[in-house]
């Protein structure tokens, strides 16, 4: 791979084009405009858009991520998740809706794309690895149900604020007397439609006779009939005058060129919104990448997906769009329709360019209760409250991090939920790490092999402790580590010999080596000396570079290759079950009903 | 230990306290009174408070930690690096000296009291872990300089002001045609010489014939020889005339009984600066009380010292005070003079107290220089540049947190300097876990052990591929290993099974859950079987509570005990070094030179 195709990869599938290729991604490119075009006009509406800014936000940058990304199949656009943070980012700066508003919304595009090209410079996408799956999770399942929970508003046909989980449900409440009857009718009538439409429609025209690829088509289409079916009844009954909100003019043409304003008061206040949203859009759009990528055995290059992403919204900030990523639903179907390669996405943003240039005036009397139906059906599907009850069994601290995201983004807001997952989970990691799982460790009788005095009938010695650190040792657990020799040694008056099992310690830090030290002298103080075993090679050649192995070796410590080998030379009566004095060797007496376990 | 003594562990003592321990304890008293005269004015002037709040600081906080504390020997009172960030913190509400700000630094000790018994309360000690030894390393070093080079205009006798190295540099550079002379004199000479008593006094008595223990408390009594000498010599001489700034009129008497001021605002802006100042000298505090604890094989309650520490600086907020911490040369100074209670301390704090009550008009002709003289020459030996080079040559890592934290410190201040060392070493560390060791291993020709087929010469199978992962999986590192063990089975055709070997592996989360569970997918996809080996048994306890083991199980996947039985289960030949054609195994080809190290 040169210089050039490292960052162009698309240059590689582009030199292998063939004409049967394009037929599957003509084919793919069909559907997947169709089912675009409701969702970038009810994302743009999430976001506190005007709806038009979604079908801009789907052109261009759907062909700069074809030229820079790696996924042949990834569908890239707005998205529920990042026009939520989108709409919590901007607000702080302008009221929804309101030009400077707009503009913010082109400033967070411009600095996401900015930061998402820096990460891939810089090779930092390994910082979304800090995003972890519990945290990930509990965001994506809460972002739905706020989401879910905003729209209903436009169901309901209410003017009803709020940020939060408590405040849109409060203000709903308030709003009881003066829902719309006419717009309740076709918000419930499209919600319904669209649930039967996901769940049922297609099993039911497989058994009427359709092919499965065909029936999926249909099922693809429901959204669109949801739109004509509505957009008809409305132009047709006059129901706008009947209080039904519509989306109303959208300006017809190509998408405007525009320059982000370069204000640095308004850069400052979004940047950190742009941070979390470039991070979340980068984790969102990688994870479905890979998913689909691994499903084909094709390659996905993290930083070509950083720089991918980067230019897709740097090309909507400077095309009138807002902050894109690449989408789970759309992706998905993209790549069921058969598309193999990212001219598929091209021309699915050459359908939403004609869409724009001809038919937004079919968009007018569009009611704003389907885009929201549009909207609370995809979203709810993204919601996994299963999750919950499945992480609790497995890890209480996996846990507590998704169920802290859940609660912060429903009563707080998305960005301070983000950043509490992230910290809790990394404190979690630390505090974990921190405290060691440290065991007393004996010869299972007959073999080499040394197991936990607690968990199995192991032979143990008088004068020679063997002690296993199931953790690397650093700085924050340098110090429970000495606590821990400390108190063992106190009840051991014979004691001659302690040896640091070291199988699992991957890493010892200045801190970690310090106190090491700190032991081997208050060790040699007692009487008692100090050795090691079973030490990796990365962490023996540490070692090496300081002055610790001859302060050991000086006290008359040694370094063994196995613990086998330190018991077999400090007390090589053990080994074969005898104590020094000819009596049997100790056997330690497990707890019971551990002893089948494993070591 | 019932639950009064749990929090008061002074009754322990003080049931079996004995007349002969009075008299130690009473000659450790007044060894450390000494000393505690001029360092309690210096400290208080480097805080920027007026001089008598040392002697305030010096009372009450020492009987209080007495009290609550297990430290038999600490010398609690004023202590440089506390009273730099006092002085850090107080100057952003206040200008030193002025009412708020003493205002200001008796808030700061009384949240510092109020956070260090809640961390007491609620077992919080272990946070102070997160301070690494290189952090606290640089930290100290670093305001050691700037401590110095603070005092430097004392010595001088000019007015430069100044919060970081360069600043202070060029304040002073400013002044050098305002030097006054006699100011000069004093300071140069006054520091002079008390390096001269700190160094060579003590053989100097020795080599005339005195015992030890009377040439150390002739040593210890140095500065107050100094304080004496050169108040006389302005008195006398009517150098205050001359320019040389005396300490002035100290109110005398009792300490007076403060209320520290209940205003919202000013505790707000205190906050953050409360709990630095808090953990760092938790940190000092407890490894002297534990380093000269394990000289006497006492045992130090990190819980207890939290209380103890909390009950000491509230003690210093309601007496006139400020924040105040364990101090090293004192406390060494206490247990090489032989104080075995905290008595000891009670009775230094009488000392103190007839001081203030009795001996305040003769501090009024000492000259500010000697006080500095006296900071200067015992920050300076706190001052440790030889660790630079040290830390460099074992961990890059380490040597990068400590270099930052002393950077940040002399360039910016106290509080960003050991704010970014924390945050830099906890970065480092979750960087080095993101990306794991993973080696291939192979057997050790004739035993059971694997070894690194880069370091050995080992067996290895072309069915079965052996992969050692050398860190705990999670968040961070999941898709690392994904990665990794996509690539390696790449390519090698002839694979039939990966056994993932987890002998270092001391946890998986819930997202490392989901890695392995693609991992098993994606092999069982490729006709490879996904096993694991050596698994511990907290970890498998984890496993047993997903449905990880039963999707392993039904790919015809196996968790093995050793790596050993897994090879011999799934390609017995080569545990014999044969392969299953009959032709010898491979045996892999280590880097020269790498061989004869540790796995």
């Amino acid at each position: 791979m040169n210089g050039l195709e490292k960052w162009l990869p698309s240059i590689t599938w582009a030199r292998q084009y063939k004409a049967a290729t394009f037929g599957n991604d003509a084919v793919a490119a069909i559907i997947v405009t169709i089912m675009l075009i409701p969702q970038s006009l009810a994302y743009a509406m999430l976001a506190g858009l005007p709806p038009y800014i979604g079908l801009y936000a789907s052109i261009l940058p759907l062909i700069a991520y074809g030229i820079f990304g790696t996924s042949r199949t990834l569908a890239v656009g707005p998205v529920a998740v990042i026009s939520l943070m989108t709409a919590a980012a901007a607000a702080k700066i302008a009221a929804p809706g309101s030009p400077l508003y707009i503009e913010a919304a082109l400033v967070l595009a411009f600095l996401s794309g900015l930061m998402l090209v820096a990460m891939a410079v810089l090779r930092l996408g390994f910082l979304s690895n800090f995003l972890s799956h519990s945290v990930i999770s509990g965001f994506i399942s809460a972002s739905g149900i706020l989401i879910a929970a905003s729209q209903l508003k436009h169901i309901l046909g209410v003017k009803a604020g709020g940020d939060t989980l408590p405040d849109i449900l409060t203000a709903l409440a308030g709003q009881v007397g003066a829902i719309n009857l006419p717009t309740v009718m076709i918000g419930t009538a499209a919600t319904a439609f669209l649930f039967w439409v996901r769940k049922s429609l297609k099993p039911l025209l497989v058994r009427a006779g359709l092919g499965p690829r065909m029936a999926d088509v249909i099922a693809k289409a429901g959204p669109v009939a949801a739109v004509i079916i509505s957009t008809l009844s409305v132009a047709l009954l006059d129901l706008d005058a009947e209080g039904v909100k519509i989306v109303g003019a959208i300006p017809q043409g190509l998408p405007p060129l525009t320059i982000p304003s370069f204000d640095a008061e308004l850069w400052s206040s979004l940047l950190g919104g742009a941070a979390l949203l470039s991070l979340v859009g980068f984790v969102e759009s990688i994870s479905v990448a890979q998913t689909l990528a691994a499903k084909r055995r094709q390659r996905i290059a993290p930083d070509n997906e950083l720089m991918g992403l980067g230019a897709a919204n740097l090309a909507a900030a400077f095309t009138g769009g807002f902050p894109v990523t690449g989408g789970f639903a759309r992706s998905v179907v993209n790549f069921d329709a058969g598309a193999e390669t990212p001219l598929a996405g091209a021309l699915t943003a050459l359908g939403i360019l004609l869409t724009a240039l001809l038919l937004t005036p079919l968009f007018h009397f569009l009611p704003q209760a389907v885009l929201a139906a549009t909207i609370i059906v995809a979203v709810l599907s993204l919601v996994d409250l299963a999750a919950l009850p499945r992480v609790w069994r497995y890890s209480r601290h996996d846990f507590i991090a998704m169920a802290a995201t859940m609660l912060v983004v429903l009563g707080i807001g998305v960005e301070p939920g983000i950043v509490t997952g992230v910290a809790l989970s990394l404190l979690l990691f630390l505090w974990r790490t921190s405290r060691p799982h440290v065991a007393i460790v004996g010869l299972v009788p007959e073999t080499e092999h040394f197991r936990n005095v607690d968990r199995h009938r192991v032979w143990v010695s008088d004068t020679v402790l063997s002690i296993r650190v199931d953790e690397s040792l650093y700085f924050a657990n340098a110090r429970a580590l000495e606590d821990r020799i400390y108190a063992e040694i106190a009840g051991r008056p014979a004691l001659r010999h302690v040896v640091l099992m070291c199988p699992a310690v991957n890493l010892i830090d200045a801190s970690a080596l310090e106190s090491l030290e700190a032991i081997q002298h208050r060790l040699h103080d007692a009487g008692v000396v100090f050795h090691l075993s079973e030490v990796k090679g990365p962490v023996m050649d540490a070692l090496r570079r300081s002055d610790f192995l001859d302060h050991l070796q000086a006290s008359g410590g040694h370094v063994f290759l196995s613990q086998f080998e330190a018991v077999r030379t400090l007390d090589p009566a053990v080994v074969v079950g005898l104590r020094a004095d000819g009596t049997r060797a100790a056997v330690s007496e497990p707890c019971i009903g551990l002893e089948t376990k494993a070591a």
